[in-house]
């Protein structure tokens, strides 16, 4: 499955906006790996109507994502406790006074629209 | 302004899915102070008019936050940082070894949805 990681925080973010069928449909296909004919004939539908729909999905997912890029700030966010996380390790082990000043800088920076 | 920093938040997050026009309304009354009578010349639209859109875009706002809770998470991660910050600042004139224990905590609790 190509992209799986970004299709997986697509539809962790905007997952809730699409409707029960839609989630239902999507999870079958992009997490549960079933294939276009098995989620088409569970659901009485078409092979290309799964098609289309998942198709459609991911198209809506990624224009949340296009318009609000809260995906992109959120992994900043992340990257920073993940980075603040690996310097007080090292510090603990050696001590270095330049890594507290790398974690005082990265956690005091804020962006202000966040 | 009532609950004035919800409402930015909510506009900051969210705020891209409304329209132009929406935007440029809610904008005008709820950041720009003006009135609804205001609102209302300058678009060639009823006070009434105004009103229901203002109320409108609230609800459109508040309802994506009550399905993706987007806000919420963010606000959690930025106050990890800002207590990770304090931290720091205290281990530096203090030396205390239990703050980096709390930073080292802190920084590695990232919930798997994040």
């Amino acid at each position: 499955m190509k992209d799986l990681l970004k299709q997986t925080l697509l539809y962790d973010f905007y997952g809730e906006l699409l409707t029960s069928h839609q989630k239902q449909i999507y999870e079958d296909y992009i997490f549960n790996d079933l294939s276009l004919s098995e989620i088409a004939e569970q659901n009485n539908i078409s092979r290309q109507g799964v098609y289309d729909l998942v198709k459609r999905c991911g198209n809506i997912l990624n224009e949340y994502e296009s318009k609000l890029n809260l995906i992109e700030k959120f992994e900043m966010k992340k990257s920073s406790l993940k980075k603040i996380n690996d310097l007080v390790k090292q510090y603990r082990t050696t001590g270095d006074d330049s890594l507290l000043q790398k974690i005082e800088q990265i956690s005091g920076e804020i962006p202000d629209d966040l």
